[in-house]
Formats: structure tokens, C-alpha cells, sequence
């Protein structure tokens, strides 16, 4: 199980955070641009190879202390095709730096296309006589909207591939409550999807109780993540919304189960941009992410 | 407005349809496989290269006589950045053959993310002192599930670059009542998505009537379709699940308003696999194509 993973190298790290890759070029520092731009021209390829050159000096001064990653895609799409390029590099160096990667794709889709999105992220895809891992992270964060038709062609992925989904429950936006925290006749709509991820991960539940059906749940509404703790047992979380979003160490204290474990706090700008901080003003970008990363690991301990 | 330009296209060629794109190799001529393989071997780009080869003949066959086309992003990122090129490359020639270019990718994410979304797929983006469009496409497909933090940035670029989007409402599978139709205190779920539709389009309304916030409604539940035509008359349709997923002609009348508008209807695999049909048999790929968007045209039309 994909989760089995993830947690035994947070356990080996005493860690259960993930640094978020989101590379935009105004995050990356100026040397990097530019010697971009002088070797491609100021071009889509330039871009990338500044993001690379990014995530790999930042996944180098991560991989002793934080045990996962979380590109995001649109940083990488943003970039048209050679940001996608940049994307599967980072992936590919993140796994052999013995990263756990998510890729923050929050697809969605039914049928046919999204196995075409399981085999894209999770699995492989056939051309001729030999098979292909397109991207090859090992969990995807997908949106359910779309309901079990959405969510069934990523379970038999992830039981093949040993691969797992984080499943949008709760999302740490000020207006994820529009739709999400609407009351059905038993619950909002979001306990409704939680629900509803019990019911998809059921017949994939780990020796530590998770199965390979996660949920996405933001750090910014502590007592949503305290009651969804309960109420999803089997369910790990994926908890962004930490540090520039506003969330603390205290407010996801309750995302953790009474081993403290079943979940995984996500920082992106703070430990990226670390290096813009004042307090590591001259410093070099990665030992400023490897800092910021050490003293959120720190935090989140001592809330354990 | 993005929808001024698809209405008066399809007013030209009296054609409320759209044609998916969803290349995977398996619906690719052989001959067409074939050579890309001996090109390229068994790769990523021979895959890639197939499937451009073959957008193009089906966009060269097409252009007289369908809009728009609707490539699904899935089955681009299937075959690895080399397949997210060909997708900017088959969005350019569909751009060149003055097709409009719905981008089917369901993206849903918040804040500068979403801004990074829609930058790639709608907007511009600057690297050093030149901006580039990513991707470029006329309108994209997106996921409310995350309510206005994720759709105000797609707002801001739809009004600078005149373009649109389409928010799942009412998606064509049979599982999409799990969630969109379960009952909040004022109506179904996806009702609720209608009405923010129309409250996130209100300030974007065209000399047709249609703002910049379409909605995608599933051909698959013709008495939703018509309902919600009726409660969202600024919101301009794209309807999936007519032809392979079962819904037909008259399924769709009731999308379109008094004046025959209103709609687009998407045919994928009934238009680029035509040609796999014995109705077609030894025919070429194109010319079997072109025959079927005609006679879904036709079909159409009598029903208006």
C-alpha cells in the first residue's frame, strides 16, 4: 500500500510533513533565472530548466529531513510543455533521492479518461511492445465531485501499483464552505465525501489502519480536521493550508490518530522561499529550506 | 466574451456541436502508429507524435464543418510531456483552422494556483521581459467543487483575454448523483453549482444573452439538462455523453434556449473512431469522421 510507505519513512524521519514544490520563477532565486534565460532565451524552456535546477537544490537539502514532496501542477503547466517535462524530472530525481512523491494534480474525470489520469500519475501506459510510467509519482490528489465512477479506475491502479489517491474533503480556502459545509439530510457535503472515501478505501486497509484512499483537509479549520479525524478512521489526511496559509502547529494537532500518526502536514512557500525570510537574509536557498523545514518538523513534534 | 465567438461560429455553420479530441492510441489508425513507431521507436514521443498526426487530419477534415473542437487533456498527459506537447501543438492548429478550443481539464485549485491555471491555459505568462501563452485555448473546464476562491482567477483572465469556462454542474456518469444530487436545504447539490454559476457570470453577460461561466451538463439526464436551461439562462451549456455514453438528439434538445442557442454538444469517440464502424469500413479515418459530425449535425438541427 502506498500509505505503508509514506508512513514508515515518516516514522524513520520522526517527520510527518511534506515540502510543496510550487515553483514559480518570482520564488526562485535571481542566479537561477538568469542563467536560464543566458543559456535558452527568454523561453518556456528557460523556465523550466530554472525550476529543475530549483527542486533539485531544494530536494537535495530536504531528502534527510522531510520524507515527501508535493509538486504542484499548475506551477509546471504554467510553464506550457517543458514545465510539464520539468515536472516528471522532478518526480524522477525526488524517487531516486528516496522521496515519497504526491502529485497535486486534483484531477478529475470518469471512465475511460481518468484511467487515462490513474495510468498518467500512478501506473503506465503501453506503446508497442513495452510499458511506460509517464510521470510515475506514487499518490495524486483527485477531486470527487464526479462521484465512484471518478474514483474506481485510480482504486484498481492503486491496488496494482501500490499506489494511493488523496480525495479533496475539506479544503483550506476561506470559501471552500460555499459548497463543501451546504447540510445534506445527514451531515454536510463534506462529511458526505469523507464518507464516501471510507466507502472507496475500504478493501485497502494498510497494517496501520489506512487505507489507499486519503483526504485532502485544510490545517485552516482545526475542528473540521479534529471531528474528521474521528469520524474517518481508516482515512490518512493530506493537510495543506500550514504556514503561509495561516494554519499552525496546534490547529493540526488533530489531524493525527492516538499513535501519531494518519497524517501529513503540507508547507510550500515558507520552506521554498525560506531564503526571501529576513532571518536567513545572505543565505543560501537550500540551507534556508532545510532550516524551515528542521524547525517545522520541531513545531509539529512537540504537538504530538 | 469567450461564448460570442463559439455563438457566432456556430451560427455560421449552423452546428451546435463540438468534436472531443481523446487520442489515445488504441483509436489511432495503424498505419498512422505504425510510422511514428519506426520514427521514434517505442517511446513516449512516438506515442505523441501519432497523436498529433492524427488531430491534424481529423482538425483538416473537421474545420468546414464543426466549431470547436475539445481536447481532453488525460489522454495527452497519458503519454508523458511529450504528450502535453502535442496537445499545445494540436490546440495551435485547431487555433489556425479558426476552430475555438475548449480545453477539457477540469482544473480546480485556490488562489495563485488557480491563477496559475488559468495563465496556462487561458492566459500569458512572463519570462523575463516577454509574455508567452502556455497552452492557449479559448475556454477550459473547470471543477467548483473549492466555490470562489477557485474560480475568481479564472474570472480576472476570462475578462483581459476573452475567454470562458465551464464548471461541472451536472456531469453525463451514472454515478454523478452520489453527490450533485443529494438535497441541500434549498435544492440538489448541483442546483447550488448552477446558481453559483450564474452569480460568478453576472458581470460578463454578451449581446447573446451567455456570460463568461458555462456549465457542463451531462446529455446522459435530459430533464436536468432541460430544468437547468430554464434556471440558468446565462449560462451556456457544454454537453457531454451524446453518442458513445448513450444520449441522443432529442436528449439534448432541451439545452438549448428559444432561439436554438444556448449549447454545445460534444461527440468524441462517435466522431474520431467512425471510421473503426462498418458503416465505414476501408474508408479513411478523416472522411469517416467528417460523414459522422455531419450526420450528428443533421440530427441536431432537426431537433431545434
Amino acid at each position: 500500500m502506498a500509505f505503508t510507505r509514506l508512513i514508515e519513512k515518516i516514522d524513520r524521519l520522526q517527520n510527518p510533513t511534506v515540502a510543496g514544490l510550487d515553483p514559480k520563477l518570482e520564488y526562485i532565486p535571481a542566479h537561477i533565472v538568469h542563467k536560464a534565460v543566458r543559456d535558452h532565451g527568454e523561453t518556456l524552456e528557460a523556465a523550466a530548466a530554472a525550476l529543475f535546477q530549483f527542486n533539485r537544490g531544494l530536494i537535495d537539502a530536504l531528502c534527510g529531513i522531510v520524507p515527501a514532496v508535493k509538486p504542484q501542477c499548475a506551477y509546471y503547466e504554467l510553464y506550457g510543455w517543458p514545465g510539464v517535462r520539468a515536472l516528471a524530472q522532478t518526480i524522477a530525481y525526488a524517487k531516486e533521492k528516496d522521496m515519497f512523491v504526491i502529485t497535486d494534480g486534483k484531477r478529475n474525470d470518469i471512465g475511460s479518461t481518468m484511467e487515462a489520469y490513474a495510468a498518467a500519475y500512478l501506473g503506465k501506459v503501453a506503446i508497442g511492445g513495452i510499458e511506460i510510467s509517464p510521470f510515475g509519482g506514487e499518490a495524486l490528489t483527485v477531486n470527487g465531485y464526479l462521484g465512484t465512477d471518478g474514483i474506481k479506475p485510480l482504486l484498481e491502479i492503486c491496488r496494482k501499483e501500490e499506489k494511493g489517491i488523496f480525495v479533496l474533503v475539506k479544503t483550506s480556502n476561506p470559501s471552500s464552505g460555499e459548497l463543501q459545509d451546504q447540510a445534506l439530510a445527514n451531515g454536510t457535503v463534506y462529511e458526505e465525501m469523507g464518507r464516501l472515501c471510507e466507502r472507496w478505501g475500504k478493501a485497502s486497509i494498510d497494517r496501520f489502519g489506512y487505507s489507499a484512499v486519503g483526504a485532502v483537509v485544510g490545517a485552516t479549520y482545526p475542528e473540521q480536521l479534529t471531528e474528521l479525524r474521528q469520524k474517518l478512521p481508516h482515512t490518512f489526511f493530506l493537510v495543506p493550508g500550514y504556514g503561509a496559509q495561516g494554519g499552525g502547529a496546534k490547529d493540526v494537532a488533530g489531524a493525527f490518530d492516538e499513535n501519531g500518526r494518519g497524517a501529513v502536514i503540507n508547507s510550500s512557500r515558507a520552506i521554498m522561499c525560506a531564503y526571501q525570510k529576513e532571518a536567513w537574509a545572505g543565505e543560501d536557498f537550500a540551507k534556508a529550506a532545510a532550516g524551515e523545514a528542521e524547525a517545522m518538523r520541531d513545531a509539529i513534534r512537540a504537538v504530538l
